[in-house]
């Protein structure tokens, strides 16, 4: 079992996940989710500021590692290369399949959640192009490495969640061989 | 003069850019907005549903005419070149500089703008997704030829407003040749 699913979170993420799916995210409330984790009101804004955080827990966690990832790059890596190997290193690939799924889903039905992770993600592409920056890169380059690494991710993402044999990080790589693909028609020869 | 200046939504749109520039956007009313358009608020939100939409007006139609441009596209263009041959005719690019320049620095300052761009321009992309989707691309391809095609459309709009001299469709061309070099970095030969 990953280090994550025992924690009093996890417990609260599972249960906002389940309620949310069940019953919908409008009609959940924060009172609920504590219970059904078996757990107080309080303990739930001890982690999270609000219902909309509760699927969004780790993300800060998720950019410090990320971050300190790519600080930890070799020097002379390339800025895409950079991310790609960072997210390789990511722990947010040991939460469970089903779980992500599911989750996936919910934020999908529900526009309060897309909105909070657009914010999510768009706070994680600053972090990045900041790292990138701190390595050398300029603002220009460092941007635009960062939006098409987070479009790898993404769909790196997508597949491992629709094929339980895939390999995250062989994945990463195909899903940049499909970039290169994709920029190269964009360019006439 | 461009055609969007002239009228009721243009001269709404820049009384409230210099409000929010002058006193923050937090301080600012529908009512001054009006007021300061010499319009009425009932003119207002006959063309905004609150004050965060002021700022983004014209993105339906930008979408509108992206779409049809994509589907107009002559059969076997690639998925990128679609979208860049798609980007090139937007209209948005005869907005004057100064106005997207302020309002670029609006919208960075103000958190609650900073979410309401980044819903329109996941709608906008979903818009670009489904277009491409409909010309035969499957859903990978699709959204993976968007985000990167968004991120040189990002570039370019940049470029463009740092720079007077700057032609849109150049700048496009040469955003794409950067992502191209940025994914070429992320595949070992």
């Amino acid at each position: 079992m990953a280090r994550w699913e025992g924690n009093a979170r996890g417990r609260l993420e599972r249960a906002a996940l389940e309620l949310f799916d069940e019953q919908g995210y409008d009609r959940t409330t924060v009172a609920q989710i504590a219970k059904r984790a078996n757990l107080t009101e309080r303990s739930f804004y001890r982690w999270f500021a609000d219902k909309r955080e509760v699927l969004f827990g780790g993300g800060e966690e998720l950019e410090e590692h990320l971050v300190a990832a790519i600080d930890a790059t070799p020097a002379g890596t390339g800025a895409l290369p950079t991310l790609l190997a960072a997210f390789a290193t990511a722990p947010e690939v040991f939460r469970p399949r089903e779980f992500l799924q599911k989750r996936s889903a919910v934020i999908a039905a529900n526009p309060p959640l897309r909105e909070r992770e657009l914010i999510k993600l768009a706070s994680m592409s600053e972090a990045l192009t900041a790292a990138l920056l701190n390595r050398g890169y300029d603002q220009q380059t460092a941007r635009l490495a960062t939006d098409v690494g987070m479009a790898v991710l993404r769909l790196t993402t997508e597949r491992c969640m629709a094929d339980e044999q895939a390999d995250f990080a062989q994945e990463l790589s195909a899903g940049a061989a499909d970039l290169l693909a994709v920029a190269a028609d964009g360019v006439p020869d």
